[in-house]
């Protein structure tokens, strides 16, 4: 068996997320193991670094699949090319180490949110940006943003999953770039909970709208109340951006 | 009545071309037009700086209107917003000369062609560029868009229309600018023919493939044979970019 590391990107706006449901259910893991299954002539499994929520894109995601072929990975990378949709693209296809997995071996990842912040229409990039017209307190973000780093309980940022597993990671950094009218809010850290990233965007985005202020983040995180942090910002502005190894 | 310039950008994926056919036909010019009678209450007729085929883009086309109406553009750009879909923009709206008229007042035009020359997947820009994964010849396709500008009859470069039209047009310039894996082509001038834009970049593409030389270029001019001259490229990598006045 050869294992193999493919890095994808695609868009999800027409995606029910990555994790398969069913058979044929709109997921993006559905559709690419039932297109190197077929490619392959046999049943693949995909582990991907994390799941990404409906609507959120991926510019590089990273998955591990093992496979008993002889095809070199550029063939096999030129066949999953001429088949994938256009919304989802193949950047890369390696042969891993044995023991590679893309969850289980993911030391680190970065997720970038998109804002227009304007009036102006955003035609172009309206399904990669969410527009937030009102003008954003950008200091108060960025003292928001520092108090919510480190290493935390963070229940407060989280949409709760059946199970008691740890609410405990390590968020490492929030930076705040800002490009002409675009915003955007990049995370990295050792590992995210479910909806992490739209709820510490929709809680910034409170804070840079006056809503909250930062000095109240501290009191979110203790409380592990996720009714105290602001709402879960919209999953088109999200992109997972980068796997760490 | 108050004469309105109209400062438009559109998304021209779903739509059949700019130009109304019909009451409610999918085309941009209805689109607005039935917005604007409804929100100004009286029926509006639009002119815009020229027509855009189905699934071509604008950046920025130009239209003008007249309206008896009290309504302070301000207000009127506001409404307008409010109420147009997420793939039309309105980016500015003021009281123009009462001569203005967008196309007959328009003293010249940009149109940019945005192509992903690379094998690799294109998936966030997918709709807005136009992927040749062939190795281009750029010097060869920058002698061919010299030997293309000036003042020409552009029958060969054109899909004819019933009438006896002139078919002389000034093109001004193309440029041809590389920035990573975009190549853009960017056509000024007085004025442009059906489809001319694309025809001029489908003929540039095969020069770039090696399948043309540069040397044909006033041949296929002279010969005013549309015959002669490249394939028309896809709509959706055009955009209507400026309009002059």
């Amino acid at each position: 068996m050869t294992n193999y590391k493919l890095t994808l990107c695609y868009d999800g706006s027409r995606y029910k997320g990555w994790q398969r449901q069913g058979n044929t259910d709109g997921t993006i893991q559905e559709k690419l193991e039932s297109l190197l299954s077929r490619v392959l002539e046999q049943p693949i499994e995909l582990a991907a670094s994390g799941r990404t929520d409906a609507g959120v894109h991926a510019r590089a995601q990273v998955c591990s699949f093992k496979a008993e072929t002889g095809l070199p990975p550029e063939a096999l990378l030129q066949a999953l090319r001429r088949h994938l949709p256009e919304d989802i693209g193949a950047l890369s296809l390696e042969i891993a180490p044995p023991r590679f997995h893309a969850r289980l071996s993911c030391k680190g990842k970065t997720y970038v949110y998109r804002i227009w912040n304007s009036a102006e229409p955003d035609v172009f990039q309206r399904r990669y940006r969410v527009r937030v017209p009102e003008p954003l307190d950008l200091n108060a973000m960025r003292r928001a943003a520092a108090l919510l780093c480190g290493q935390h309980d963070y229940a407060a940022f989280c949409t709760a999953r059946p199970g008691k597993k740890s609410t405990v990671r390590q968020l490492r950094s929030i930076m705040i770039e800002e490009e002409e009218n675009e915003l955007r809010l990049v995370f990295s850290g050792d590992g995210f909970l479910y909806n992490m990233v739209r709820i510490l965007t929709g809680t910034l985005l409170e804070v840079g709208a006056g809503r909250l202020t930062p000095e109240l983040m501290p009191g979110i995180l203790a409380s592990k109340d996720r009714g105290l942090a602001g709402p879960t910002a919209p999953p088109q502005g999200l992109f997972l951006w980068e796997v760490e190894y």
